[in-house]
């Protein structure tokens, strides 16, 4: 650590990383913690893959010999290889699946989070390393193992913390709105994508805009003009009744679809796919309200070939007003194939969890360890430098009570140390001086009850006198009452 | 994902990366999770810093203008700044306590893990990504935060799965050694070096080996001579007298010194802070096993100021075979100097992740859920695609009675399915037929069992009528046996 020169370089950090201390990182980290645990009960393998890939496994961002670190954080390797960092969680589990194909169990579940890195400007909540969390089932083309995914994002939801209500799971198939496009006779690939990305502005557009988009085209405020689809109207009328087609149940979405998509072979493939997900999510006891099937779910469609799904949060209250998008994903085929050629079928879901963990501290979702991780540790005064021993000696017994605890190492008087305390969120300090040693008692004060009671005491002499929140206890009884006050109860 | 070109790259990994799957990563979660877990209790606080750093700020590997990322991932940020991958975790402390030092409360206790990176040459074993686990309390010059950071490993090994007696954290001072030498009138700078390379060379060389480094010098079997210390015969008796000093309890250990290392100011303070730490270590109820005070231990001299600490790993057996180094650390005071150019006192502990993952896995130490991390699912077998959602309704229930568990999602038959479970080292399969689902009954195959039995069955015919480690309850008492099976008892 230590350099010779006398130059100082600036503490700083680079534009669009960010330092994060515990409060920060306490509902990410019980996400990710729940969120694991679920991934495991139901047969999925954690997988970690390092940083960095060689950079023309990261396909989309395939390298450009003069500027290759363009969207990614590239460097040459000795060996004048290009090497990124990853920049999603996907790509390195393409080239995972490629390299060991042959001696993996099939199919192949594994999840996965970590950081991810995006060399991209930075801006307000936009960094340039962020986590993910990605739950991917490779070489099943079932619908079951759709479901699953599905499934296992309902008890990861209730696991990092959501109440039943807050989330739900939003389930379509590529296959049907390629369905009802086949019985509307609409061929045209260009006319086909129009009408995808017009049904994907639902939300932000209305059906007012939508309905334009597909037929001759919208003029938005500014004056800015979008051609539209131009399907004819009976077309419009049929893909606006689709994307309004979700009903109360998961059977009685299907039916309502049935008579507009079955017509054609692929509708009637997605309408029977999502029976089968529907059956599977009955046989795991998922309810209608934690996942259902939405027609205007409409997500990356140049990407995913099946069963699509899109976790949105809901505010608390009755209105139900939707907090968008938590997590999304579906089914896709060019995993492997990239690098293999072989054609591969895959499903996944991925946490939106930064969104998920603002969610759960907005909203104080946060129990127990997550929620206690916000809070500094009891802090054990240090009055008398001869008592030291007693004092590490209490720590440690409030530490084997589950209680977190510190003796204060610093250097100043007991006033600072109850500011240090204050600035730690304490919940208590415990102070052992001359007078209690001898009478084998401890003095205890509740920081939270004494901030609020103090907001009750009008005159300063008072306070002084009551000392709120502040009580004398038997040093025998001194761990059950701070882990009272720490714990509740 | 799609490529619309026809290139298809190799699936590789870059060199000195490898991949991790769940049973590599067992052990390694494990320790990290029981560990931050202790770390929190004594109210160190999680912090994460980014993976980037600018590379004036790691100190250590300033950026050569030519060639910035020797040992080191460097790469040029868009505004041509230098920024490099954290070769470790202490000098991303050091740049994020020079940031924040006015704002922390303080004494600042952090602890951190995750992944570092060295641009070194890999080789067995030798990894240029790797995970590291710090803590660290930055702004107390208190003894008693040593003893603090050594209670701390000595909680963490026991909660990572050591049994009593694996272990045990050895503690010295450097004071002590400088007193000595103050004693001894060597004042001699180079001299002074020459006795500690000398005396860290104890375990490899041998006392005969040490006695000649301190003296006139040393010939190994290879013929190369390596010059002595040159120091005068009673110093050499003295230094080798302080080595072996180390008695059977701390206390002992400071009364065979203080003779010898007393008469020198320097000395004297470092016997009066280790009998801090000592009457710290007593007060937390730290054993005279788990730590022990001990002269020989001299690590990384040159960085340290005070305390150092190493935990030594013990074989199991009567031998007490020593294992090496599991983890290390000790005071030093440049941490924030190196910014701000005011010394900040700081004490600090390493574990060694990867040779305590390693021995947990070599000694079956690993209890709990890290041990049932190494088993995969129980495999629901499907039979009959019309039992699908029976299939799932039963993963659904083991899952909810804490056994991981899944349906098989390939396309293939029983067969296949049997050497799936047994390539995941699933624990059992169950299989539901048409006429168990008939009976209300469910056959559970027992796979360690049937491994073990089907051993001592000579004959094959036999083995298929007698089926062993297979058995069929009633479908009610399933999640209950296959409890039974899966964590025993």
């Amino acid at each position: 650590m230590t350099d010779s020169t006398d130059f100082r370089p600036e503490a700083r950090n680079p534009r669009g990383f960010q330092d994060r201390r515990a409060r920060d990182l306490a509902a990410e980290r019980s996400i990710l913690e729940a969120v694991s645990h679920v991934y495991e009960r139901y047969g999925f393998e954690r997988l970690e893959t390092p940083a960095f890939e060689f950079a023309d496994a990261l396909g989309k961002f395939l390298p450009d010999s003069d500027r290759p670190n363009e969207g990614v954080f590239a460097l040459q390797d000795d060996d004048e290889q290009w090497m990124a960092l990853r920049y999603d969680l996907t790509a390195p589990l393409a080239r995972f699946a490629a390299q060991t194909w042959e001696t993996l169990p099939k199919p192949f579940r594994r999840y996965a989070y970590g950081p991810v890195w995006r060399n991209e400007k930075p801006g307000p909540g936009r960094f340039r390393e962020f986590i993910q969390c990605d739950a991917d089932t490779v070489g099943s083309d079932r619908p079951e193992a759709d479901a699953e995914i599905v499934a296992m994002a309902v008890d990861g939801l209730r696991a990092a913390g959501l109440p039943a209500g807050a989330a739900v799971m939003k389930i379509n198939s590529r296959k049907l709105l390629n369905g009802l496009l086949a019985q509307a006779k609409i061929d045209d690939p260009a006319q086909r994508l129009a009408v995808l990305r017009a049904a994907d502005k639902l939300d932000r557009l209305g059906e007012k805009g939508v309905r334009d988009l597909l037929g001759k085209g919208r003029m938005d405020e500014s004056g800015a003009y979008t051609p539209g689809a131009q399907i004819p109207p009976p077309a419009v009328d049929a893909v606006m009744a689709f994307l309004a087609a979700a009903k109360a149940t998961r059977a009685a979405t299907l039916e309502a679809l049935s008579p507009v998509v079955s017509g054609s072979a692929e509708g009637a493939e997605g309408l029977e796919d999502l029976a089968r997900i529907d059956a599977a999510l009955k046989g795991m006891g998922v309810s209608e309200d934690d996942a259902r099937f939405d027609p205007a779910v409409v997500r990356g469609l140049e990407y995913y070939t099946g069963a699509v799904y899109e976790a949105e949060l809901i505010a608390p209250g009755a209105e139900r007003v939707s907090l968008g998008s938590v997590g999304g994903g579906g089914r896709y085929d060019d995993l492997v194939a990239r690098f293999t050629g072989t054609r591969v079928p895959a499903t996944g879901f991925s946490f939106g969890v930064s969104r998920l963990a603002y969610a759960l501290t907005t909203y104080e979702w946060l129990q127990g360890e997550a929620k206690a991780g916000l809070r500094g540790p009891v802090v054990v005064a240090v009055f008398d430098q001869a008592l030291m021993g007693e004092y590490f000696a209490v720590a440690a017994e409030l530490r084997a009570a589950g209680v977190p605890a510190e003796v204060y190492l610093g250097s100043s008087g007991l006033k600072a140390q109850m500011k240090y305390a204050d600035r730690r969120l304490s919940p208590a300090v415990v102070i052992i001086g001359g007078d209690e040693a001898a009478n084998g008692t401890a003095t205890v004060k509740d920081l939270d009850l004494g901030r609020e009671l103090a907001g009750r005491v009008a005159d300063n002499e008072a306070w002084r006198q009551e000392r709120p929140g502040q009580q004398t206890v038997s040093r025998a009884d001194l761990a059950a009452v701070v882990g009272r006050i720490v714990h509740g109860g």
